[in-house]
C-alpha cells in the first residue's frame, strides 16, 4: 500500500479517502494562498466562508434537500444530540416514539428519560440481542417525532428502508450510514451524524433539520443547546470546529465529483457488502451475526466457529495490513466496517486473508 | 517567509508554531507507523492513548498541577462551558459571583441567568466600555465560586494578577491566555479554555477541574453536560475530537521542550508585548485603547489617530504579509493578537510596517 498505509476497517474514527488526506497534507502550511494553515485561519474569513458554504451546498445537492432544510455543524458528537433532541422538541409536554435497535438508541432513550420527557419505546429488538431491525412498528398519533438509529455500528444491523410513520417526522441518528445511499427525505424532520464514520474526522456532528422542527425550539434553554442558535448564525455563533468541517467539505467533494453521487456510492457499497456477506454465508468457518434481512452494509459483524481463535484472527490480520477487525468491546466477535472510503481492494484483501487464516489452521 | 506564510495576528483561530504544523503535515498519511492518519485511528487505540495521556501529563507539568486536578477535553468551545458551569455547580440553589470584563463574561453571566441561577455580578467595567480590569472587588461569602475571564480578547485587557477571593474557588475562562504564563493554582477551582487561541486548533476546550468542584456535579443532568462523565471516562465517554487533542499535545510539547516552560514563555510574551506597547505609547499616530494597568499581553488593541485610515491600514498590512489586524467587528479599531506562537520577528515586522504606514501618508 502507498505510504505503508493499511486497509482500515475501523468502526470510527474510520478510513478517509486517500485523495482527501493528500489534499489536506499538501495545503496544510498555506491554505488557498492565505499564508496560513486551515487550523490558523479565522472562521470569519473569506477562506472559511468558502469552505463551510461549499460543504453545505454539496450536502444539499447530494441529499437533494429542498429549502425546508438547514445544514448545521455542531460539536459533542451524536451523544450531545441525544440530550438536545428532547430538550428542543419536547418542551411543551409532548411525547415522542423511540425505536430501540441497540447501544446508541438505548443511550438516546436514556437522555430523554433523564429529562423526564414522556417518551415511548414503541419497538425494540433487545429480546434477541439487537440482531434484527423491528418491522411493522405502530406509532402513537400524538408523537412529536419518531426517533431511530438507521445503522447500528455495534450490532451490524441497518434499516434497509425507513418505516412508515404516518407522517410523524422522523429524527434519525445516521452517524454510521449518512451519505452511503440516496435518501427519501419526504418524512424526515432531522438527521444527525457524528462525522467520524462516513464523512469526516471526529469533532463535528452534521445536523440536517427541517424548519417546522426548528420552530419547536424554545427560547429559555441554554444558547449552545438550542438548534435555533446554529440555524440563525450559520453554525458560527461561536468558533466552529473548522478543521473537521473542512475535511467534511473535501469528503463531500470526493463523493460528488469522483464517485459521482449517492446512487453510485450505494452501488459500490452494495457490491462491497454483498461480496463479503456472500463469502461468509458460503463459509463453514465464519458466520454473520445479524439477521439476513437486517444486515448492515456499513458494519459487517461476524464470528469464527471457534471464538477462542478470534484474538489470533485479529492480530494476524493486523500483521497482514488489515486493521480494526475486532468487534466492539461490549459484544466481542469480529467486525469489518466498510464505509464509503473502504475500497473494493480492501474487501478482496480481507476475503483473501480470511481464506488463508482458515486454511492454515 | 517560509512556504509564503504570513505573520498571523488573528485573534482565534490563531497562529500555531510552525514546527507543530510541520510535524502534523509530515505524519498525516501514516501516524506513528499505524498505517493510518491521525484522523483515521480509533480513539480507543494505543496510538491515541499515547496522545491524550501525553497531553494530560504535559499540562500537569507545565501548570504544576497536583493530584486534586483532572485535565479534561470537551467540545463546544468556552461558550458551552458558560452553560455547563451553572448547571453543574449551582444545582442546590447556591449563588456565585461573576466579574464582568466584557463580551465573554457577559455571555457567561447570561447563560447562568437563562437557567434562573441566583448569581451576582460583583464588579463590572462596563461603565468605561470594558477598557479596564476592576480592582479591589468584594465577594459574597456564600458564593459557590467566583467566575472571571482572565484575558479579554476583544477589549485587550487582562488580569495582571488574579483577585483575592477569600478562598472562594475561582472558575476562570482562560481561552486567550492559558499557558501564556505560570499560574498560582492555590485558589483555582476550574480553568477552561477554547484551544483555538493559545494551545491548538478550534474544536476542543480544555477543562482543568479540582475534585471538590467535581463533587458538586448532580446526577440528574444530561450525561454530556456533566463534568463527572468526562472525569470518569478520561474524556472518552464518546469519541473525542482526536485531531484537535493531538494538535494540543504537539503545542504543549513545543512549549515544554523547545520554549522551556511557562516561565520562559512568560518572559518572551512580556518582551513582545512591551516592545509593541512601547512603540505605540511613543507614537502620536497610534494609541492603545486599554488602560495601562489592565493591558493584555495577548491582544494589543489600538486605534489610529484618524479612524478613517483603519481600513487602509489593515488592507496594506495584509499586502505586506501581516494578517488579522482588524479589531473585533463589535468594537472596531485595530488589534494585534500576539499569542505564544507569535514570534519576535512578527512584532518587529509589525512595528516596521506601522512606522512605514505613518511616514507614507
Amino acid at each position: 500500500m502507498i505510504h505503508n498505509r493499511i486497509h482500515n476497517f475501523n468502526a470510527g474514527p474510520a478510513a478517509l479517502p486517500l485523495p482527501v488526506l493528500q489534499e489536506i497534507q499538501q495545503t496544510f502550511l498555506n491554505f488557498q494562498g492565505s499564508g496560513m494553515s486551515i487550523t490558523e485561519i479565522s472562521h470569519r474569513s473569506i477562506w472559511f466562508d468558502d469552505v463551510i458554504n461549499d460543504a453545505i451546498e454539496r450536502t444539499k445537492r447530494l441529499l437533494k434537500l429542498d429549502d425546508q432544510y438547514e445544514v448545521l455543524f455542531l460539536q459533542g458528537g451524536a451523544s450531545m444530540q441525544f440530550c438536545m433532541i428532547p430538550l428542543n422538541f419536547l418542551s411543551d409536554g409532548k411525547s415522542a416514539d423511540y425505536i430501540n435497535t441497540g447501544t446508541w438508541s438505548t443511550k438516546a432513550i436514556k437522555e430523554a428519560q433523564i429529562q423526564n420527557k414522556p417518551i415511548k419505546v414503541v419497538a425494540s429488538s433487545e429480546d434477541e440481542n439487537y440482531c434484527y431491525i423491528p418491522k411493522n412498528v405502530s406509532f402513537n398519533g400524538d408523537a412529536a417525532f419518531v426517533h431511530l438509529t438507521s445503522n447500528n455500528t455495534i450490532k451490524g444491523t441497518q434499516f434497509s428502508e425507513l418505516p412508515d410513520t404516518n407522517n410523524i417526522p422522523m429524527v434519525i441518528d445516521m452517524s454510521s450510514d449518512i451519505m452511503s445511499r440516496p435518501l427519501d427525505m419526504s418524512n424526515i424532520g432531522m438527521i444527525y451524524a457524528g462525522a467520524q464514520k462516513n464523512i469526516g474526522p471526529a469533532g463535528v456532528c452534521m445536523v440536517i433539520i427541517r424548519k417546522d422542527l426548528l420552530a419547536l425550539c424554545p427560547d429559555h434553554i441554554p444558547t449552545m443547546l438550542n438548534y435555533s442558535t446554529y440555524a440563525n448564525k450559520k453554525s458560527m455563533y461561536n468558533t466552529p470546529p473548522c478543521f473537521s468541517i473542512y475535511t467534511i467539505q473535501l469528503v463531500l467533494k470526493w463523493l460528488e465529483d469522483t464517485i459521482g453521487g449517492l446512487e453510485q456510492m450505494d452501488a459500490l457499497n452494495r457490491e462491497k457488502g454483498n461480496l463479503l456477506y456472500d463469502f461468509i454465508d458460503n463459509s463453514k468457518f465464519y458466520s454473520a451475526t445479524a439477521k439476513k434481512d437486517s444486515r448492515s452494509l456499513m458494519n459487517v459483524t461476524f464470528k469464527l466457529k471457534d471464538d477462542s481463535l478470534e484474538k489470533s484472527f485479529v492480530d494476524k490480520a493486523f500483521e497482514k495490513g488489515l486493521g480494526g477487525l475486532k468487534g466492539h468491546r461490549s459484544v466481542g466477535g469480529c467486525r469489518a466496517s466498510i464505509y464509503n472510503a473502504t475500497r473494493m481492494d480492501a474487501i478482496n484483501a480481507l476475503i483473501s486473508f480470511m481464506k488463508d487464516f482458515e486454511q492454515k489452521l
